[in-house]
C-alpha cells in the first residue's frame, strides 16, 4: 500500500455555491432504471469495465465480500425467465387470496400471517409485481442481454449486503456513464428458492444471492422523472441546534 | 411521471474500446476512504448536494426506505466519540480473552461461542479495530466535521440495507467529485447498542442504524492504492460456455 498526500487528491470539480451539476452528479441524477433493451450485443470489455468499477468499491475492512457471475447466454436467461414465471405462479397459488370468494375466506388469514412473518417480502409492491410476472404481464429480467449476479459472501464483516449495494451502485453509475442502461432486480430471490437453480448458477455457501443487475443498451421509452419523496432531514447544526431541513421542495 | 425516449438519454461518454477512464469512472476508481480531515467547515449547501445525490438513488419499488440525520455539532461528535470508546472498552472487557492467562483459560470458550453467534460482528478485523478504539489508538469517527447517519426504514421492500448501501455510495461519489473526503463507519453500531444514544439521535423504530458516513475536507496522507483481490468472475458467454474471467491481473 503506497501513501499519497491529499495534495494529489485534487477534486475533479471544485465546489462553488450555485454551480451546475458536475458530470458525476449528472449521471447520479439522470440515471433511470431501464427495463427495455436493444437486441444489440454488449462487448465483453465493456462489461469488464463495469465490473472493475464494482471491484473498487469500499467495503468493511476491505474484505470485498462478494462474487460476480456474468450471464450473456440468451438461452439461459430465457430459461431463468420461464422458471421465475413458474415459481411466481406457484407462490401466487399459495398466497393470492383475492382471486375468488373461497380464497378470500380461507386463504386471507394464512396470507396475513405470512405477511407478518415476511413483511418486507410480501409488501404490496413486490406482491403485485409477482402477480404480474405470474400472469405474464411483465418480464422478470426484461429480456436483458446481460445479467450480473452479485453474490454476497456471508463471511464478510458487519453487513455484507450493504457492501454489495455499494459495489453494485458503482457498477450502475459506470454503466450509465458509458451509455448502458441497468436495473436492479430483487426478484431473482424467487428463482433462488429453487435449489436446482442455486446449484446450476453456482450460488452455494458461503455465497448468497439477494439482488442482481440487468444490463444492456436502452431502447424506446423509459420513466423520465420518477418522483422522490421530500426528505425531512434532521439537521444538528454547528451551534448544536436541532432543526429539520426539507430536501426536494 | 413523464415518459422520455432513450433518444434523450445520450450517454455522457460514448464507449470506445481502450478509451481512458471517463470522469465518472475516474471518481469511482480514485475515491479513497479518508480518515483525516481539515478543521475547515463544510458549507451547508454542499452537504445538501451530497444528500441530494443519495435521495435520487434507485430503491426497490421506489420506496426510499431511509432517513438522513446530519450532525455538524462538534461537541456532540466529540461526545459520541467518548461514548464509543467507553462502550468499546466495555465490550472488550467481555470478549478480549488475550489479555492475560486467566482470561485465555476462562474467557476463550465464551468468546468462541459468541463468535459463532455473531461471526460477522466479531470477525478479527472489527475485533481488532474495536480493541484499538478502546485503547485510544484510533478515533472511531476520525474527528470529522460532518456526520451523515443513514437510517434504514425497516418497512422497506426486500432488503432495505441494500438500498441504503446504494444511496450512501451515491453520496460518497458525489462528495468526492466535489473535493470532499468520506468514510463509511460501521462502528456506529457499537454506539447504537446504548438506548440512550438511540433516543438522543432519533434512531427509533421503524428506523435502524447500521452504518454512517463521515465527511470533510481531506488532509495529509491517505491510503494511495489499496489492493483489491483478483476476482474470479464466472462468465457464461453468449455461446453458453462457462469460463472463468480473472479481473485485476
Amino acid at each position: 500500500m503506497t501513501k499519497k498526500t491529499t495534495d494529489n487528491l485534487s477534486p475533479l470539480y471544485t465546489y462553488q455555491e450555485g454551480m451546475e451539476w458536475n458530470p458525476v452528479e449528472k449521471v447520479i441524477m439522470e440515471r433511470r432504471s431501464i427495463r427495455n433493451f436493444k437486441k444489440k450485443e454488449v462487448p465483453d470489455n465493456l462489461i469488464k469495465r463495469v465490473l472493475e468499477a464494482g471491484r473498487f468499491a469500499p467495503t468493511a475492512g476491505n474484505t470485498q465480500p462478494w462474487k460476480f457471475i456474468v450471464i450473456k447466454d440468451q438461452a439461459l436467461i430465457a430459461e431463468m425467465e420461464r422458471a421465475t414465471v413458474q415459481l411466481s405462479k406457484l407462490l401466487m397459488w399459495f398466497v393470492d387470496y383475492n382471486r375468488n370468494a373461497f380464497r378470500r375466506v380461507f386463504l386471507a388469514p394464512y396470507t396475513k400471517f405470512m405477511t407478518r412473518l415476511m413483511p418486507n417480502k410480501l409488501h404490496p409492491i413486490p406482491f403485485n409485481l409477482l402477480q404480474q410476472i405470474a400472469a405474464g404481464k411483465t418480464a422478470a429480467y426484461y429480456n436483458a442481454p446481460v445479467m450480473i449476479l452479485l453474490l454476497i459472501d456471508k463471511r464478510g464483516i458487519g453487513n455484507p449486503v450493504l457492501d454489495v449495494g455499494i459495489c453494485g451502485q458503482n457498477m450502475v453509475l459506470a454503466a450509465h456513464s458509458l451509455g448502458l442502461g441497468s436495473c436492479w432486480i430483487g426478484m431473482i430471490t424467487v428463482l433462488m428458492m429453487n435449489p436446482f437453480w442455486r446449484k446450476k448458477l453456482g450460488v452455494q455457501s458461503p455465497y448468497e444471492l439477494t439482488d442482481c443487475l440487468v444490463l444492456g443498451w436502452p431502447k424506446g421509452d423509459y420513466d423520465g422523472e420518477v418522483e422522490r419523496e421530500v426528505q425531512l432531514v434532521e439537521w444538528i447544526g454547528a451551534d448544536g441546534v436541532k432543526r429539520i431541513e426539507r430536501l426536494g421542495v
